[in-house]
């Protein structure tokens, strides 16, 4: 499996969507892709995603609300869908505020088990 | 506005809803409503959220995000919808993992701004 045909296809097979990326717990992009046109900073992004999934991960385990699958963050810029992939990948979608973010989420539920067996 | 209203209200509006709180940024809830039959421990929620809503807004502020306006949060149990009311207050939603979430991002939405001019 081609991890970077992996986020392209997610990025080219939603509408509104700007940027896709494959992120170790780190914060390193394994895979990346963004259309031309954005100006998304992938790396920043994924350094700070990384915090952010870590604080969710705590608190759910906190909650004892069982294993996080998903997240979304909604501003008014900005979708970003977060699939966890394993306990050591996620994959990180960006939309713009009119993307279509059911499509979004679809792609990455169906993308996250698929990359989860190659890695 | 009777607060303990809005949040029953959106509690008894969803199918699959479990609990709603509007919580203060140092994780006290200022009202709150849960179903008699879930175990959600609705204090620990807020202040665990309470956390996690920081950790995004910073995130949210290094990327030039925008303002924060929704996150969503998925686990294999359970889906918390949390809306940004102001700068001190948030609206939080947790629904089963049947729940119709859908309603339940649309019953927060239309509750934060009615909420913001009470407050």
């Amino acid at each position: 499996m081609d991890f970077d045909e992996v986020v392209t296809n997610i990025v080219e097979s939603a509408e509104g969507a700007l940027a896709a990326v494959i992120i170790q717990n780190d914060g390193v992009p394994l895979a990346e892709y963004k259309k031309p046109e954005t100006s998304v900073d992938i790396s920043s992004m994924s350094v700070e995603y990384t915090v952010v999934i870590s604080e969710i991960k705590k608190a759910s385990e906190a909650l004892e609300a069982g294993a996080m699958e998903e997240i979304t963050v909604r501003s008014d810029e900005l979708v970003y869908i977060v699939r966890i992939i394993n306990d050591e990948f996620f994959l990180a979608m960006i939309l713009g505020p009119d993307g279509n973010t059911g499509k979004g989420r679809y792609l990455v539920r169906i993308a996250a088990p698929k990359v989860a067996e190659e890695l």
